[in-house]
């Protein structure tokens, strides 16, 4: 049975991808005390990265947000994992976490982080307001133009 | 009535800013647990960024350090919120996150972040004593120098 | 008497280095309800910075994954400080952030990364898998080519 979150991305037209594996030597989640925090996550589709590059040189904004959208879309299979399925366990997100890879005279990292931070809010409503930061990056791993990560607390 | 941390402003010859507004679709912060999670500040002032561009190339390095203490404000500003109006309430600030837009031979983020540290160490005295990550990124939202961002404790 | 962290250190080859001051007005480490967050950590030595420069310009691979272990053996260090000297006392290495120089066009922060990653595994065993983010920024502090910092949690 969908939780109130799934239901909310099968309205969006979204469903959960394939929770990407980490490219590297950690894990995707940890559940400690009732917070979870995942690793930083690129967007990644079936197909591979959705698109590569830097945000003012090879990556026009539109592309930009659905990327922080898709890396987000990640970054929620992440929290389905670490809730077992029920992501109407979560209370809040509490920390979002953006790295934008940005040219130097690229300043609108505000809005790329808004595809992730609006695909938050919509999947999870009030729980899915959240603190963020969002920084402009030299590069990213594998050229992904960028990269979101998540703390979030879990209901009692 | 002041709190202890708003007298120590007031012999510094500071005030608390207006708390200016998120730039985007995120919360200014967050209180789970006792913990409190503010987003990352910029150095505005009531006339906008106090200044633009990155350290190494637009800004010096004492423009730099007043921005890093103007953001600083802007989180003072919001932890006032999140204990409302009684920054006594603060029992340490444990996590502070520097980020300096840095042209690529600037070297000196610590000092920058300085700037931030002082006036945390200087209003809260012990309890403004922090952990401390400083990087130099690419760039930051709307060309401003620098990021501010905090993770503290609040009193049982 | 030493722990068996410490014995799996020595079994690598390694001892904790002369854990390193702080280079600017921050704290080694904070100590809160049982969670550990350390500053973010060189790769420092008894003569200094292992190495400087960015992966993709000035250091290599196999440099810059020595200098993520060096400052990964930093963070150690002062988690040991941590746990005055007891580093069974941590169940649980929770977050890791790794800060990359990096050329924009050098991809493989996650390979660096692994230089930090692969020795919590190897010291902590599963107490020291752990989520990551990892990303290339423009310069670090005193030109370090990485700079790693650490949120652990303790046994109750």
């Amino acid at each position: 049975m969908a939780d109130a979150v799934k239901t909310r991305l099968a309205e969006l037209g979204l469903t959960l991808p394939v929770s990407a594996a980490p490219v590297a030597n950690y894990v995707p989640f940890h559940v400690v005390d009732g917070w979870v925090y995942t690793s930083g996550q690129l967007p990644m589709t079936d197909k591979g990265l959705s698109c590569t590059g830097r945000l003012g040189a090879d990556v026009d904004v539109a592309t930009g947000v659905e990327a922080a959208k898709l890396a987000a879309l990640q970054v929620i299979a992440k929290l389905n994992d670490a809730t077992e399925g029920n992501l109407d366990r979560i209370e809040k997100i509490v920390r979002v976490d953006v790295f934008v890879a940005s040219a130097i005279d690229f300043f609108d990292q505000p809005t790329i982080g808004n595809g992730a931070s609006d695909l938050f809010v919509a999947a999870f409503g009030d729980a899915g307001r959240h603190t963020r930061n969002a920084v402009g990056v030299a590069v990213l791993p594998r050229n992904a133009p960028v990269e979101v990560a998540v703390i979030a607390k879990l209901k009692a």
